[in-house]
């Protein structure tokens, strides 16, 4: 499956009073790695994506995360995402947060893929993914 | 002018590894003031106001904040919001944030009434605010 | 188990660029609902709580959220907190985040109670929750 | 003085629904600017500064910004910090965010050297710059 990495540097904004990560930016951060991933993936940047498919995002059905290790301001940090399953409207990804290699936070969340419902204002419903994105997520280039 | 207050809590979140809110939440807070304030002068919310005005949002042109004493986490902190200064597609606001009648920090900041400017695709322009904004931003009802 | 409740408004800031909350953001409300719920369980700030327990916080092990439904800017929503679990030394909590009584987002998550560990600069370690503690976050009083 | 400059890409989180970055996300951006500028002028990282000058940090008094151009999920964006004023015991610093080259937003804000005050229990108060620091903050390098 598609997977990249990046690493990143924890800013001090990014710190509670205990002087760790205030861990809803974990996800924040996870958020930014699955936009990069998908934009790598799809060859295109997300703004591009909603005009060559037609589509209306892919939002978060579900997302978790275990805490094994607290990271620190100034840390640098790496996260690994992985896309772990290609449903027919839907996908999942894996994060793995690591320091000096050592695994401080995973992170597991299923996205949708949706397009606009034109029976209700605002609406949106899943639409099975076009073979293209399913055929990239689930190559493994990276 | 028209002027409102609301009290709100300091949140584990807001705060830094100092113990001590990290700044760039203050503005937050004034922006929500800021939206506070306006729906009540306005008499209707901000997603009706688009409706009713056919405008395109309030934009900051600038904002700042002095830091006189820090605010921390559960501390209870009350904003009062001043509008200061009504022209004609733009005004001012005044935000004093005190922490049991001391004033810890003082923001002001400036917004513009835009429209929708159809010659670029995204465009933004200034439009004079309608002259019922413009009475209800300066009546002295709070 | 020991619950609570709260309503709060979506703000401006909250939102992202679809015109929904951006879902780390559910997660900051659910953890100072956490902390709402424990400094009305155990009758103290959490200021309080370092000095007459001697302890040094209940950092997340872990957290998961399902979202159902979109929420909006302006929207006001209610957020019910509720102990679903009193271990030795960790508990268990669930928010659910309705809107116009319709479940919008469901977040579980596991707390730790954990001391200094003295034989590791900055090291935290897990440790028994005094009786008091268990008692309240089992008691059913709101 | 003093300058450094860094790119950093507009994350979808950053960005509110009118699809702009909001605004006190700036803020935070160039809050981070400034710890980079001072790890790079001083030479070593801010835990590290704590323990080798004996200090305790070097909070905002306040800050400002001005908003000319608004910038997008995506946009690659260049923040330019420069030290502009060193004073006895505070300095100030601009941060000029540009986007393709055009200035989209103008930051500037003053910062003082603190050290923790006996006398009152968190107490901070101000105190003169080692010289060390006047030096490097005056340099020119980068």
């Amino acid at each position: 499956m598609f997977s990249t990495r990046r690493t990143l540097r924890i800013e001090w904004g990014d710190c509670d009073p205990a002087g760790i990560v205030f861990y809803p930016r974990y996800f924040a951060m996870f958020d930014h790695s699955t936009v990069l991933l998908i934009e790598q993936a799809l060859g295109m940047r997300k703004h591009k994506l909603y005009e060559h498919y037609d589509f209306a995002g892919y939002p978060s059905l579900g997302s978790q995360a275990r805490f094994s290790l607290p990271t620190r301001f100034g840390d640098e940090v790496e996260i690994a995402s992985t896309i772990t399953k290609v449903g027919r409207s839907s996908f999942s990804l894996q994060h793995l947060l690591t320091l000096d290699g050592a695994l401080a936070v995973e992170g597991n969340e299923t996205r949708c893929w949706v397009v606009r419902d034109a029976s209700r204002p605002g609406g949106l419903r899943a639409q099975p993914m076009p073979d293209e994105v399913v055929a990239r997520f689930s190559s493994t280039a990276a």
